[in-house]
């Protein structure tokens, strides 16, 4: 049998570069012999955005889209205006491959610092919704610059939308040991979207009959996040709450520095694409400081996506090994990298 | 000279009652001879709700307006659905008396545990927008209950609204020995909403050339509220993003039992309302559990807002005190409030 990973790389800004450079070679070192690696180098972020103005174009969406996945390392530059590389390449990208699956683990390794005083157990995984709810660019404004701006956003909540990511939270819930599903909204107060959430997400539960459900407000969710955090086994929310609540959880179970994500089409009709969750820090880049750690663990998720299962969770363990074995020492971006590949290979 | 403070008192649901009669208590303790204290006392909440189907009327509201400024205990209870007291009564209540400024301070007290690790300096006041952005109720469902239901939010900004509460965060901010203002919005995103707040933040800066200015996106704002929560002195921003990192902001400083707010109309024209930030607790209700450091806190915002400056700062001294000497001991409610009274009397 032959086997074949055609991939798209997009480095991007800042360190983005140095930390996808480790995550191939973790790649290459994990895959066994029969597959095939094909890589192709994209150049999108700031460099181009200044060459050219362009972001992201329908030539580079179709070239893109032949791909069977998408590794990036991080978008963003300080020289380009906020929300022009954000909304014109990330979000782009995230809606026109339908990508409404944003996956989020959290879970706190052995050997990592956390804020959180007392080592709580951590291991969560958010579903952020990827395609609706604030983020769709919905709104507008009147009187722009005068006393008598008025300026909007809508939120647009789908019952097709939020069914399709409920019902994909449910099946991850299900799969895990726990089997426990927390809705996050603010039902309470955004009755329109809220009834729409948890409707569905009541309806959606009779199908999965030994998942235990619960449901939190997002304000009441960010206390737990950081009282009671082994309380989350799956959670699944909307994009901006994701957004919010993702961060957070970043920050309690080690920091960005070991956050993967992946930007989820599960019907595969369009390549899904695997991200840190840190952005291009450009403070530290070219400097081989930054950790590659959350760009390798993005590779387990891309891996896990693709099918290769156990590749996946050698590279998860690989990771633990090598976070628990840290210590205090300093090493470089390329070090880790080293250090993951040879684990995954051994 | 002879002052006088006419208050409506409404105790609400679960451990309102209980705590709300400690803040009077303190309140009674604390005022000097000459003030003359009215209370008259109003019963709103779920009883009332269940009773009447009511839960606040045209009537009610003249009622109140008549008052000087209003303290709540808490509304809320599992019998009502959810939605029904928050927005029947709490944000009716905000937007009927336009309390644009809901102010939330956080500070970490000597003896108060955090489950933070370090215990970090923490003292930060949060202004959170209190009548437009996503809670003004805008928006709407199509196709309800069917797979093509469509459900809209409209976060609603205008310059008027965003301006006042912004200048009111410049002033106190100016008024703080760090003078540091700190913007939390998501204007990367919601750039209609995120434009128009970012703009006149920069307007209003121009007038307050003391304070020191920021800008962070919401996502990122949890996550220095857990790993540098010093950072912050003033933050000013949405209600929607307010009522999340406020949630947040209590639980790392020390947790909701001890957090205070206030629903502030700066102008007067209508009742500012003081409540503790933690809801009506209805397991521990009726018990003497409750604590009502809170309420007390909620107490002296209410004392600052009326011009008594002195007896807040009485009030809040009292209160670090306590908490400094409270070891392990488990006091009832009535003993927190009577050791509260007997300091601020003495
Ligand atoms: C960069 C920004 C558009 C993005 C988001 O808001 O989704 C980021 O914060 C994230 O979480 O991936
Ligand atoms: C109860 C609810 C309506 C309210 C809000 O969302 O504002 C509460 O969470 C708060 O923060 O005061």
């Amino acid at each position: 049998m032959s086997r074949s990973i055609d991939l798209a790389v997009i480095p991007g800004d800042g360190i983005g570069q140095e930390v996808v450079a480790q995550g191939l070679k973790v790649l290459n070192a994990v895959l066994p012999e029969d597959v095939k690696l094909e890589t192709k180098e994209y150049d999108f972020g700031a460099r181009r955005y200044h060459a050219s103005g362009e972001t992201l174009t329908d030539a580079d969406l179709a070239d893109l889209k032949a791909h069977d996945a998408i590794l990036l390392g991080a978008i963003g530059d300080p020289s380009v205006p906020s929300g022009v590389l954000e909304r014109g390449f990330l979000l782009k990208l995230r809606f026109a491959f339908d990508h409404h699956v944003n996956l989020r683990p959290s879970r706190l390794l052995p050997g990592v610092a956390t804020p959180l005083a007392g080592q709580p157990e951590i291991d969560f995984v958010v579903v952020r919704e990827g395609t609706e709810g604030p983020y769709t660019g919905n709104g507008g404004t009147i009187r722009k610059g005068t006393p008598h701006e008025v300026a909007t956003e809508v939120s647009v909540n789908t019952a097709f939308g939020v069914e399709r990511v409920v019902r994909d939270a449910f099946a991850r819930a299900q799969a895990r040991p726990r089997k426990k599903l927390t809705l996050v909204h603010k039902n309470n107060v955004l009755a329109f979207a809220g009834h729409l959430w948890t409707n569905v997400f009541n309806k959606v539960a009779e199908e999965f009959p030994e998942v235990t459900t619960d449901y939190i407000h997002v304000d009441a969710a960010t206390i737990y996040l950081v009282t009671d955090p082994g309380r989350f086994d799956v959670i699944v929310t909307d994009n901006l709450f994701g957004d919010i609540i993702t961060d957070l959880a970043a920050a309690v179970s080690g920091g960005i520095g070991v956050a993967a994500s992946g930007n989820i089409n599960p019907s595969r009709e369009f390549p899904s694409m695997f991200e840190p969750v840190h952005g291009s820090a450009p403070d530290i880049a070219g400097q081989g400081k930054a950790d590659p750690t959350a760009t390798v663990l993005s590779v387990a998720l891309l891996l896990r996506h693709l099918g290769y299962d156990d590749e996946a969770s050698r590279v998860e363990g690989a990771v633990s090994a090598d976070l628990g074995a840290r210590g205090d020492s300093r090493r470089t971006t390329d070090e880790i990298g080293t250090a993951l590949a040879v684990r995954v290979a051994g």
